[in-house]
This record gives C-alpha cells, structure tokens and sequence, in this order.
C-alpha cells in the first residue's frame, strides 16, 4: 500500500544510494586529511578534521531517517528492502571510520609540537590503502558489483600484515630507546586505526555480496576464490 | 498486505527479542571468560572462548535474517518497524562485543606462560563495568527503556576514565623497564577493547533512546540530564 506515487518511491532509493556515496566521499576525505595533517605536523588540519567530523555525524543521521522513512512509506520487498537494510548498516561502518579518522587527527594533533620516531612511510601506505578499500566496498554497493566487494575482502590481509610488521617495528623502537615509547605509542594508534578502517570497510563489502549473492561470506575461515 | 495472521507476526517480534537477549546474554558471557581466562592464566579456557565465537557468529546471522523476513513479510509500520530496523543495527554491535571478547581471549593466550606486569585489578573492573553496560542496553532495549538507556550514556565516562588512568600506568611501566614493554602493551590492548565494548553498549543505548523518544543524542557535546 504504498502511499506515494512509484516516481517518488525510485527518487528516494537514488537519494539513498547519492547520500551513502557522499557520506562515503567524505569519510575517504576525513582519512586523507587526518594522515596528511599528521605527517605534515600540521595541526590546524588536524583541527579542523576534528571539526568536519560534525559533518559526517550529521549526514549520519539523516540517512538513518531516509530508510526508516523508505521503509514505512513504500515497504519495499525483495532487492529493494535488501538494499534499504543494506544501507542502513553500511551508514553505522561509515560513521564509525568517520569517528577514527577524527582520532587519527586528534593524535597527530598530539604528536605535531615532536620530532617523529622514524620517517613516515607506511603509515601513507596504509592510509591510502584503506581509502580505496572503502571507496571501492561502496562502488560495489551502489552497482552492486559483488566480484568488486570480494576484492575489498582479499585487500584486508594486506592492511593487517603491514599493521603487524609497523607493531614489531615500533615496539623495538621502544625497547632500544624509552624516551620514545609515547609517541611509538601514538603511531599505533594510528595504525591501528587504520586497520580497523580497513575492517569497517571489508564489512561494508561483506554485505554487499550477501545483498547480491544471498550468500554470506562473513564468519567462513577462508575466502571463496569466485563468488 | 501481511500475508500471516497477527499472531505468526507478533511471535515473531518476540522471537526477535528473544534472540537478541540470547546474543547479549552470550558476548557478555565471552567478555566474562575472556577476562577470567587472562586473570587466571588459563589458557584452554582461552581457547575455548575463541572457538565459541562462532556461536555468536551464528546467531548474527540468524538474527539479521529474521530482521529482513519480518521486513519482507509483515512491512511493520511505526514503532514495531523502529525496533525491527534497531534490532538489525544493535546485532551487528553485538557482534563486534563478540570478536572483541575473542581479542582479549588470544592476548590471554599470548600473556599465559609470562608473569604479569602488575596485579590485575583494575582490568576485571572495567570488564565488569563494560558487560553490565552491555546488559542493561539490552534490558533498555527489551523493556523500551529510555531512563536506563540514558543510564548506560552516562556510564561510558566512568570507564573512559579507567583506561586513560591504566595507560598512563602502563606507559610508566614500560618506561621504567623495558623488558615489560611487549606485556604491557598486551594490557593497553585489552583494556582497549574494554574501552570498546563500552563503546558499542552506549551505541545500542542511544538506539534506544531515539527508538522510544524518536530523538537522537548521538553526536551531543554532552548528555542531557533527563529525556
């Protein structure tokens, strides 16, 4: 019994898939410039990403009402509902990436009046891996391209060995020289966070391919090799 | 245009109660042997809290599944299809409590053969905190419980509080003597995930203020008093 007309109805789900891309273009832009104000001890940038993060929480809580609002007025079955529920959790992963790109700033924001441990060079690496797995996990969602999420999902592995291997390095950093543990300690914030950036975005991709295929990947020990 | 009678649709609201008090009644249980399993040093009880965690995997799944069915079959309208669209969100919060527990079970298994740092005193209390916020989400959930949601928000500062006052312990720590560094740093990661944990309790809390008052106090500066 749906009260509008059909017209209506397709507007809202294209509206719904534009605010999920914007508010995924602005959690990318968040990560971009969290990490760019860290390694440029730039902490008028990292401020003001702190700030912008009132933007995202906004965006956060109007998508939230767009599917509440799609799903009471048009009751949308099959694909549709798949996608309004989709987006609905995908909107929770990209607020929460938004919160870690504003500590990944309020960090750099501690760490700017010091000399850096050592050279940042994973850190970009990892960042800007983490960036194109979220924008790739939604490219997928709005064309519901599920080869393209299974790819986000292999990408995962990488993010976690290059965490592991920035955790062995900093913690020898700390045993060689103390006077270093807190800012070695901040920078595995950072890659921290960055690792569960990329978790966040392999979860979006997880529920692509569930929303596509039907078929959950998420909790298998191994991933398929085709879907 | 349900095509069950009421009856199949309210045992099934019910059934959707039930199982995410059942999901919440599990990961607070994993949070419960995973910090026994690292006070105590017992590594098999670690092991089995990691293996269990494909329980509470199951159960998301099931209960993701029967969000979408009662989505697709009954089109709740108002506030029946409010605690569809929360339940849908609060499992997938839950599910993170849950790998979060089976983190702090594998650093268990890491810190079993070594001596602790320091007794472990204020680790147990976060965790009692943190799966008592867990809780009392849930029951805010159940019974529609604003007030005690509300409660739930408030508690977040206390233990926001207990990991910045361990982490300025353990950073001591480990300056004062570098061989406790890799230890230490287990802990801080524990604790961490504790902080999390919490995190994610005051998430499903503040779903469940806006799914009674329809109003959001995500992304306040500060708490209201009263709702």
């Amino acid at each position: 019994m749906p009260i509008h007309t059909d017209r209506t109805y397709e507007l809202q789900l294209e509206k719904l898939r534009a605010s999920v891309l914007e508010m995924g273009g602005l959690v990318e832009d968040q990560i971009d410039r969290a990490i760019r104000s860290l390694i440029e001890r730039d902490d008028d940038l990292a401020r003001a990403t702190v700030t912008r993060d009132h933007t995202v929480n906004r965006l956060d809580v109007e998508i939230d009402e767009l599917c509440v609002t799609l799903l009471a007025l048009h009751q949308p079955a099959g694909k549709d509902l798949r996608l309004v529920t989709t987006a609905l959790k995908i909107n929770a992963d990209l607020e929460r990436i938004g919160d870690l790109a504003t500590n990944i700033a309020e960090r750099a924001i501690e760490l700017a009046p010091d000399v850096p441990v050592k050279p940042y060079i994973d850190l970009p690496r990892m960042a800007e891996l983490a960036r194109e797995m979220v924008q790739q996990s939604l490219d997928a969602f709005v064309r519901e391209d599920a080869d393209l999420a299974l790819t986000v999902c292999n990408s995962d592995d990488t993010i976690d060995k290059l965490h592991d291997q920035l955790f062995r390095e900093l913690l020898s950093f700390m045993v060689e020289n103390p006077q270093t543990i807190s800012r070695a300690m901040r920078l595995l914030f950072v890659s921290k966070a960055l690792e569960r950036i990329a978790d966040h975005a392999t979860n979006i991709a997880e529920m692509v391919i569930f929303m596509t295929k039907g078929r959950s990947i998420r909790h298998l020990d191994q991933l398929p090799r085709t879907l």
